[in-house]
């Protein structure tokens, strides 16, 4: 709850840009994941960067938490308030500011989603790749250092942003980044507010790499005899120095309920689904070598679509994948995972986890951005059913036991969040202490995103 | 001048692998810099982490500044004592430690060269392609967020280390990275580190990306009729889609240079130097793209070579630019200047610098990585004269007021060191109140590498 004075200072700053609706606050209190937590006591929607600075002194000087708030589609509770305060929801600074094709940059606010960014980009013949499935915003992707399908060839938000205004806890506001595409001047700032999901500040501006439409595109689907044969065709694929735009895996749990629900005739065989970009004598050259490659891994069925429509069509089976493993079990819910290993243990970390998933007695579902070594299990629970929602939180943690066993990461790329507190200290052991050294030192009052990342109220760090 | 005590438990520390005596503290006390500063007042060189962590206990105990020490090719007096202290010499932790060829990474300890690396890994069809030109050590690298040639291609150092191991200024050791692609599990401390040139840590160990040896190879020359048309053209080859592995600029006192020192017979006009790489196909087709494209600018005389041998010959011009620019005024020193502008802007940028170079009245030659932006004048002055050193630094200086005036940055590649601190204010405002933050949080005896990136000796940052 807000003191009376507090928020009487905070109406006098935003006025009718502000809500304490009950439907407001709950509708900022909840997000794709079954994470739940406490309500916000208020909601912000600024629409300038001042405004944001002046809300981060008001925060500092009441003590009230500040939460950054995209298109609410984060998976481990980024954007809850934990700890009550003030959601601050940039759907009201969705501009695109400037592009400048030239340089392949485009300046944007934060609130913008990727989708909405890609319509206003598509008559510079320029497009932003990178593409977390959801259709986020941009700031939020930022904040989470999102990657998605395409980052085995276009990298990941650390690669493609190239500056931002960040407000921080005290209310300066700082610029990282130029326009030129690299510097050495100093620490990377950038770097360290990408993936810091708000806790060390607000990103209120981003200046973004773009990258060329490509000519021509071509994709295929390909069947494989099993698992490590898809994996293994994979490996082969980078080593030959071939850099797909996207190389997609899905189990055969997956194909069968994409099968299900688009009406398609897949083969009930674990798939790769697989994109090139560029010039059209490149793709073709590439698509000619990935299929020597795949047909010596044992791929059938080889489908090629150079053509929109077909295009479509092939993914479809990837795009509609996660309604798709919904669907095949009417009513449930899903605790979506995320781990991401070496590719040479890929093939390890997912028959592992299948084997574990097809022991627990739920369904789950594998599928992920494969040429990364980044996968996913939808695990599928009844609502309401502890027994089952446990489960699959320890087959959750088990994935990001083994992901660290086998020299990778607890997350890949949905973050922490709170969702995967518990797994930092294995992951990063004093690591950890340095990101809570860092965290104090920004946000002493630990007011930014409070219990995300680093665990406690006060931003003390790891216990 | 170190305490007895100090000196004795120093001893104890490093017994043999240390060193007082007057010509190793000089040999550590220059760089190829005409930057002068104070001498160390030891030397150690360790030869395993736990050593280095040791010594930084001890450096806590008796505050005693840390600097590290790659290969000593650092532009901006990164490597120098300015306080006294302790020079941390890599040259005996120089091993390749793990080659994971699935993964495309290897491990090394930072005092390894990138020749050496490079030759260890030759067998494997892999390669590490940074090139910052000087055989730099990999730990330097990292420290200074080295890139070079290839970066236009290839990434930088930010983009090509997966992981470290850091010694913090209080001797905790920690682990940054992991050996999966990519992570969205907290702060990126590996960003945090690269190019923080030794003032938050040491590095002790590295794992790196490595890339596929490319098939086909094909180097290209081309002749244009002035500067714009060349950078007209790397513009149009980027904004086309190709991916040069190198593009690479010599003005016209570069290329005449270039001439004299190696014997060559290039046309005295500017010159771009460009190298593809990939798949004997693609490279085909990427050289007759850019034949078109270079010859839409204007270009003339364009020669192509495929054969190793050829390649030698026209890259001799660039591999020996700076000998060569050195040897146009014989006994000049150079002061070497490092800028790093929106690729729109270079042709002014270019411009404008030669134009300020030219009414000087010292020799000043541009060359430059332009595919990213970033040149480079080497100014030649006469040793000892007083008024040509101050005349360079002056050039130097306004060189990087226009690099920020036309959106860019200070330094692309050489980093900070002490040279720049004069234009950190201008290039970061709050934000390197930012940084003197972090590295307070990080090394609050201010030990680690004093006077760089942040002034002072104590971490107090900027005034």
């Amino acid at each position: 709850m807000l003191a009376e004075t507090a928020l009487a200072e905070l109406r006098a700053l935003f006025g009718t840009q502000m809500s304490i609706a009950p439907a407001v606050l709950a509708a900022h209190g909840q997000s794709e994941s079954l994470v739940t937590a406490g309500l916000p006591d208020a909601v912000v929607f600024p629409t300038t960067t001042d405004q944001v600075a002046a809300l981060a002194k008001w925060s500092s000087q009441h003590r009230v938490p500040l939460i950054g708030w995209g298109a609410g589609t984060s998976l481990e509770g980024h954007a809850l308030a934990l700890h009550g305060g003030v959601v601050v929801d940039f759907r009201d600074m969705a501009a695109v500011l400037e592009v400048r094709p030239e340089d392949r940059l485009v300046r944007v606010e934060p609130g913008i989603t990727r989708e909405v960014l890609n319509h206003e980009l598509r008559s510079t013949g320029l497009m932003f790749p990178v593409d977390p499935g959801a259709n986020a915003s941009i700031g939020g992707m930022a904040a989470t250092r999102a990657s998605g399908t395409t980052a085995v060839r276009y990298g990941t938000m650390r690669d493609n942003v190239r500056g931002l205004t960040v407000v921080l806890a005290d209310g300066r506001v700082i610029r990282t980044g130029t326009g030129a595409p690299k510097s050495a001047a100093g620490y990377d700032l950038t770097a360290l507010f990408v993936g810091s999901e708000g806790t060390l500040g607000l990103i209120t501006e981003l200046t973004l790499r773009l990258h060329g439409q490509p000519e021509a595109v071509m994709t295929a689907v390909a069947a494989f005899p099993g698992v490590a044969q898809a994996v293994d065709c994979v490996i082969a694929t980078m080593q030959m120095g071939l850099t797909p735009a996207r190389i997609e895996f899905l189990d055969v749990e997956t194909v069968a309920a994409c099968n299900a629900f688009s009406g398609l005739s897949l083969p009930l065989a674990p798939q790769l689904l697989v994109e090139f970009h560029g010039h059209p004598d490149g793709v073709a050259e590439d698509t000619r070598r990935f299929r020597d490659i795949a047909e010596g891994f044992g791929a059938d069925g080889l489908q090629w679509a150079e053509r929109q429509e077909d295009r479509t069509r092939l993914w479809a089976a990837r795009h509609s994948a996660y309604r798709a493993i919904l669907a095949s079990r009417p009513g449930a819910k899903a605790v979506v995972t995320d781990v991401c290993v070496p590719i040479s243990r890929l093939s390890q970390a997912v028959d592992e986890t299948r084997a574990d998933i097809a022991g627990s007695g739920i369904p789950g579902p594998i599928l992920g951005h494969v040429g990364d070594g980044n996968f996913h299990a939808i695990l599928l629970v009844r609502p309401g059913d502890a027994a089952e929602f446990a489960t699959a939180k320890t087959l959750a943690a088990r994935m990001a036991d083994r992901a660290l066993r086998l020299g990778g990461t607890i997350t890949g790329e949905h973050g922490v969040g709170f969702g995967k507190l518990g797994h930092m200290e294995a992951e990063h052991g004093a690591g950890w202490d340095v990101m809570a050294t860092l965290k104090r030192a920004l946000d002493p009052l630990g007011l930014m995103n409070p219990g995300k990342v680093i665990p406690g109220r006060t931003g003390d760090g790891p216990a």
